[in-house]
C-alpha cells in the first residue's frame, strides 16, 4: 500500500487540494485558529472557523472536512461540535476529531467520548494520552501534554482497539506516529524536536490530515498525507532552523513550497 | 480629488495617528484578534478588543474608531455590536463594518443586516460576495471567501447602490479594490498574490482603514487611504518574498517602516 | 538579595524549568492566547489555556503556575478565575493576576478588585494606570494602554501600598519596572522601544513571571527573574532588529536561546 509511490499520489492529492480548493470546517480552540487558518491556507485549502450552533449546519454542508478539536472546551461548544458532525455524516463529509487534553479533565475525556458516541468520526489525531483516555483506561496527563514514555507496541495494541471500537482511522502522534484502521499499522517516523518549543502543532497535524481528507477517499492514506507532508517539513525546515520563533515562519513556508523531491528524500513511513 | 498630493495627504494624516495614538476599539472575530491588534501597531495607533456587553459602552467612548467584524459570530456578539455602535453614532466616532462571510449562512447576513439597520456604519468593507449579499440579491460563497468571477462593471453598481442604502462609504476589494460614496467611484490596483495565502488580509485591511478613519474626517479619503496604505506594502513586500510566513513579518515590517518615496513608486488609484 | 550572583540565581531557576516543564494555567484573553503559548514553550515551561468552569478546578491542580489576565472580559470568566484561584490558594500554587485595563472600564477594574478580595495573589503586574486603578485612585486611562508620565517615586509609593494592601509583591512596568513586596523596592531597566509596537508584550511579561514562579519559591526573585529576563531578551534583539514583525520572531528566538554571558551583559537592576 505505501511503497515508493506514496509521494506522487501525495503530490497528486495536494494538486487537487490547490486546484479546488476545498472548504475544511474548523470547531477549534482559541489558541491555534489563526495558526490553523495558515497551515490549511498554505497547504491549499481554504479555511473557516465556525463555532456557533446557529450556523454550524449550514456551515458544514460547503465543507470538504470538518475538524473538532476540543482544545478550550465549553459545555454549549460540543453541542455544535455534534450538530455540526450529524449533518456532516449525513452528508458523507469526513470528520476528524483532535481530543486536546482528554485524559486531563473530566469536561475534556466526557465531551470526547460524547462526541465520539453520537458522530461518526472518520479520523481521530492525539498524543499516547488522550487515545488512551478514551479507551477508559488510565493515562498520566499534564495539562494537554502526555508524559508517559509509551512502548511502540502497547500504542499500536491500543490504536487498533480505539480503531476497531469507533470504526475511525487512530493516528497517536509523538516522535513516531502511528496510524491504524483497525487492521493495518503504519509508522511515520518524520519530523523534529523543535515541534516540542511551539504550540499547536499537534492541532496543526490534525488539519493537515483534513485537507487530504477533503479529496482523498480512503482516511487511512489521507491520515498518512496529512501527518508525512507536515512532519517532513518540519523536518527540512529543522536541519537549518534552531529556534522556535523562526522555525514556525519557516514550516509555514515549507507547507506552502515543498517539492515532491524535497519530500521524496526525507519521507520514512513503514508498514508493521 | 485623488492625484499626486494623494501621498502627501496619507503621509500627512499617518504622522498624526502616529502622534496622537488613537484608539481603536475592535469587536472582532478571535482567528484575527492578535493579528489586527499587530496590523493596528505597525500602523501607528492602539488597539482595544472588548466586546463584553458590560463594557463596550465605556470602551468605545474613549475611541478614535469602531471596528466590527462578524468573523466568528454568535448571537449575543450582535447585542454588543450594536451597543457600541450607538454609543459611536452618539459620539460621532466612525464606525467600520467588516461582514465577514456574510451571504454563506443566515445568521451572518442576518447580523449584517440587523447591524446596518440599527447603527450608521461609516464604511462598508467587504468581497464581492460579502457585499452582495447585503443588497439582498444571491451571491454564490464558499465559506467565508468569494468564489463568483464579478466584472467590475457590475460591482461598481453595486457599491454604488449599497453606498446610497446605508450612507456608507463601500469599499469591494479583491484584486482591484473598488471604493465608492455612492456618486464617486476609485479603484485601487496595488496588491500581491500572496495575500490569499494568508488568513486575515481582509480584515486587516478593514483595520487601515479604522486607523485612517480615525484621523481623516472624509470618509472616502480615509477608506482609499487605508486599502491603499495595506496593500501597497503587501505589494512592496511580495516582490522579494514568495512564502507566506516570511510574506506575513515582512508586511507587519513594512506597514511600520514604509516611507512616503516608497509609497509614491508604488501607488495606483484611479477615479472612474 | 541582588548582586553579581542573580544571573547564576536566575540560569539555575532556568534549567529547573527546562528540566521539570512545569504546568502554566492560563486564564487569559484571546488576543494573546497564541503568543503567550509559545513564550512559555521559549522559556521552556508548558502551557494549558482552559477557562471552563467545569475544568478550571482540576486543571489547576496540575499547576506550577496559575496565570488570571483580564484582557478581553466577560462576567463569568471571573468566576472561573476566582474557582481556580480557590483551589491554587488551597494548594499552595502561586498565582499572578494581569489586571489589563483596569480603570478603563468600571467592569474590569470591579472585576480586578473582586479578583483581588477573594484569592489570595502572589504577584500584580501591571502598568502604572492598572495598578494605580486597584488602590481606588483616579487615573486617566486610554483603553488598555496607560497615559499618564509617572514619576518613579510616585509609583514606588503605589507598589509598597498594594503591596501590602494585598500582601502580593507588585510589578508596575514601563521604560523601568519597579517591583516592590511591600518593603523592598527594585527597579529593573532593561528593555526595548520596538516592545510598543507589538501586541501582548505586558501580557508576555506576567506569563514569564508565573514560569519562575513555578519553581522559585521567593515571589520578589521569581517575579524580578521573569521581569528581567523577557526584557533582557527585547533589548538584545533590539539591537539588531527595527521593525515589529522580525522583532517579535526575534524576540521568541531570543527567549529560547539566551545564554547567561548574554544575560550578564545587559540585566541592571538595582535597589532602591
Amino acid at each position: 500500500m505505501i511503497n515508493e509511490n506514496f509521494p506522487d499520489i501525495l503530490f497528486n492529492d495536494l494538486k487537487i487540494i490547490r486546484d479546488k480548493r476545498p472548504l475544511i470546517h474548523n470547531i477549534t480552540n482559541f489558541v491555534v485558529m489563526n495558526q490553523t487558518a495558515n497551515v490549511i491556507l498554505s497547504i491549499g485549502a481554504s479555511p473557516v472557523m465556525s463555532h456557533s450552533i446557529s450556523e454550524v449546519e449550514e456551515m458544514v454542508s460547503f465543507a470538504g472536512a470538518l475538524v473538532l478539536n476540543i482544545g478550550t472546551l465549553w459545555d454549549e461548544l460540543v453541542d455544535s461540535m455534534i450538530k455540526a458532525g450529524e449533518i456532516a455524516n449525513k452528508k458523507s463529509i469526513p470528520v476528524i476529531l483532535d481530543p486536546v487534553g482528554s485524559g486531563a479533565t473530566r469536561l475534556r475525556t466526557e465531551s470526547a467520548l460524547r462526541i465520539l458516541n453520537e458522530v461518526h468520526i472518520s479520523v481521530i489525531r492525539g498524543n499516547p494520552a488522550e487515545i488512551k483516555s478514551i479507551t477508559g483506561k488510565d493515562a498520566k496527563i499534564k495539562g494537554v501534554d502526555s508524559i508517559e514514555l509509551n512502548k511502540i507496541e502497547e500504542l499500536t495494541e491500543i490504536a487498533k482497539k480505539v480503531s476497531n471500537r469507533y470504526d475511525s482511522v487512530v493516528a497517536i502522534t509523538g516522535k513516531t506516529d502511528i496510524i491504524s484502521d483497525g487492521k493495518n499499522i503504519f509508522l511515520s517516523h518524520n519530523g523534529d524536536d523543535m515541534l516540542k518549543h511551539i504550540t499547536g502543532t499537534g492541532c496543526s497535524s490534525t488539519v493537515s490530515c483534513a485537507c487530504f481528507m477533503s479529496v482523498q477517499k480512503d482516511m487511512m492514506i489521507a491520515t498518512l498525507e496529512g501527518l508525512s507532508y507536515y512532519s517532513v517539513a518540519a523536518e527540512i525546515v529543522g536541519k537549518e532552523i534552531k529556534t522556535p520563533g523562526s522555525f514556525e515562519t519557516g514550516l509555514r513556508d515549507k507547507l506552502f513550497n515543498m517539492t515532491e523531491e524535497e519530500y521524496r528524500d526525507y519521507f520514512r513511513i513503514e508498514e508493521l
